[in-house]
């Protein structure tokens, strides 16, 4: 195991209160050989023999009776050098480390391919939820369409803070820091680079097909108002940070992105409260399925690593030594670039904030209308303490390349002093079967 | 294949559709040797060679080519007979059908033990859900304390046609049927006997324990009327038929029952609607989890079957010839009888038609108060067509002993026309993390 923080913590606890059961499963003994760590004398979460424990990555990569890696350290760098380390000595990866890989993981799944081994990842999506598992094993014989989750807790956590309690954004990030569930510097949690990284490991197991996570349309959650969140609930919707990916046409690339959205109070996935992940998945046989989770956390995700260090083992002992893993084990994708998004079509929110005079409201109107797009509803909020009025509208469907286009423009007009907001409306109906 | 109904086709349909994307994953070919139907001649809806079809269950059966046994006849017999004997000829089992693993599990599973061989079951709980999947390998190194779903989509349809459409349930049966949701007799799927064979195998596969259906407590909706349904409402509940089993303490038996309860509308069980299936998971590492989808038909059923023919599949081409599948793959549980309810508590809801005269909900109260049940909610209603008038109660917690010796007297008074009405309020409330 590289690195003992929560997730490994959780790990070792899970396996010691559960030998028995797992290792009845099995018919095998599992062993955690060596642990490598930073300081070998910090106070930790759980009791770990001392001489498990080592400062040099070489007393595990270098060992030849360690069958597999567990990484655990997260981040790019020295993961990435360890586990390409790991495969090039034959062993075999378990990992949690969604950004290595998302942003490096041409070369890992190109190595681990090249010497017949394995890449587990269940715990880097949806710690809590059993969902690469279900995709790669339950839907094995279905055509998966497209998948749409709630895969970032924190957003998550912040966004349903502002909405019951009616915080400002800042506010509910801070909350969000003092209980634990976001990081002093936030960015990949809210600006949506932490779910495209999980976006990009999904359409991996749905599709088949690797995006760099850099191509993924992401937006963020930093720009959304008070008023944005109150708004949406009095027109019967509620704003959610979702990653969704579509199949692509005929063989196509896939479609992904990353945005806050507001969902229709009535569809599952505007109940996913607090720290909660969920993911709905489309697809040819089983319809519409949900999974629904914590997002993370040391036991969610110790859970997830755990399932994959049993899944390896089951398939070490079943396997002749020396033979690759079978096909089906490894993750075999295909590069992708991920298909335009122009010409996706969705309803639109849309917030600008006016000068509290005359004309204001036929210009915008007359920019949306040149570039194709129809207001369905118009509402004139409150003066927001300023001279500034928000003025509301909500669009018919508009192609997005339409938008883009009419946004741009908006942002030129010289008396709006914000730029305009803009939310998509999540286009798909429930259906209620 | 045993039997060629709409599971069956729906498996051939997708193995047809998705055999170049499964065989990859298995580097192996998927042969479908036999079909044993009653009628050789008849319409299907797919097209399938003739030469496959057979009406002599000996073809399959006693073909030692064929490794994998399909079972998609359901019912009792001849399916038992059938499995025992592919059993017998050393093959594995693959069956859709809760009601025999359900009744004559005992022996079907020892069969299969003693031939080191494995019975998969996906399809027959939740068709739509890979959920015995989610418990099996996902949660693999959890402990699971406890399930709670709505695991039949029949009775889910009707109570949710009552809730909406305020419909009678006698109207709201008959939609379910129009619809080829309910069977011409519902009385499994109503009286909640589908959802106990799917309690006992949910509770095998959780717990590793297996319980005779026969002894499990469990009550139908037969009795809920459009009043219960407007009254649950009105107090903030939606009622679901609910399969609940929780683990034993201290590795005793579980606790299992199914019954109209009255759920919180916040709670995500009172948003699973039509037929739709659910199931929570309480697990020590993950917390709580849920899985939605489709409870059946020829689609999802068909992809859980065809999940378990890829498993066994896989399986088999990493065993030697002739050796055992891992114990993993196979079922092993201890009988079990469940563990009595007389101690669990739950607040309830009461109606009592009563005549209408004064007296009647004083003695009522004296009942439930001389078995320590205290009332925390009374609210008496307009009277129903005739002179009966309902009484509607909530109560405090109450232990389940204390409610069942009430209801009993309360059954004994002789001027009460009608049995009263009683549901049980979910106990568990759900946290928003």
């Amino acid at each position: 195991m590289l690195g003992l923080g929560n997730v490994g913590a959780g790990c070792l606890r899970l396996l010691a209160d559960n030998r028995a059961a797992i290792e009845a499963r099995l018919g095998a003994t599992v062993v955690v050989k060596r642990v490598l760590v930073r300081d070998l004398d910090r106070a930790r979460e759980i009791d770990v023999e001392p001489g498990l424990l080592t400062r040099d990555a070489a007393e595990l990569l270098g060992d030849p009776e360690i069958d597999v890696i567990v990484e655990l350290i997260g981040g790019i760098e020295p993961a990435r050098t360890y586990i390409l380390d790991a495969l090039a000595a034959g062993k075999q990866v378990v990992t949690a480390n969604k950004a290595v890989l998302a942003e490096r993981g041409a070369e890992i799944f190109a190595a681990a391919e090249r010497g017949g081994l394995g890449v587990f990842f269940e715990g880097s999506v949806a710690g809590g939820i059993p969902l690469l598992r279900a995709l790669r094993e339950g839907l094995a014989s279905d055509r998966i369409d497209g998948v749409c989750g709630i895969l970032n807790g924190t957003a998550n956590f912040i966004l349903d803070a502002m909405s019951r309690r009616g915080l400002a954004y800042a506010e509910a990030l801070r909350m969000a820091q003092e209980a634990g569930y976001a990081e002093a510097d936030p960015t990949l949690d809210v600006g949506g680079g932490d779910a495209a990284h999980k976006l990009t490991l999904l359409a991996q197991v749905a599709f088949g097909r690797r995006v760099d996570p850099a191509a993924i349309l992401t937006e963020g959650i930093e720009a959304i108002t008070a008023l944005d969140i109150r708004t949406a609930d009095d027109l019967g919707y509620v704003i959610k940070s979702l990653a969704i990916a579509d199949r692509g046409d005929d063989g196509g690339p896939p479609r992904l992105r990353v945005h806050p959205t507001l969902v229709p109070k009535g569809h599952v996935l505007a109940g996913v409260n607090g720290s909660y992940n969920a993911c709905q998945v489309r697809s040819q046989g089983l319809g519409r399925s949900l999974y629904y989770g914590r997002g993370a956390g040391m036991m969610p995700t110790g859970v997830a690593v755990l399932s994959d260090i049993i899944e390896v083992a089951r398939l070490l002992l079943a396997r002749q030594p020396g033979d690759s893993l079978p096909a089906g084990a490894r993750v075999q994708a295909r590069a992708s670039a991920p298909a335009p998004l122009g010409d996706l079509e969705h309803e639109n929110y849309i917030c600008v904030d006016a000068p509290n005079r005359s004309g204001v409201l036929g210009r915008v109107a007359t920019c949306l209308g040149a570039h194709g797009v129809s207001i369905k509803y118009m509402h004139q909020d409150e003066p927001q303490g300023s001279d500034l009025v928000p003025l509301i509208m909500l669009t018919e469907p508009a192609r997005e390349a339409d938008m883009v286009a009419a946004l741009a423009d908006l942002r030129a007009f010289s008396d709006l002093p914000n730029p305009p907001r803009r939310l998509r409306i999540l286009a798909e109906p429930e259906d209620d079967g």
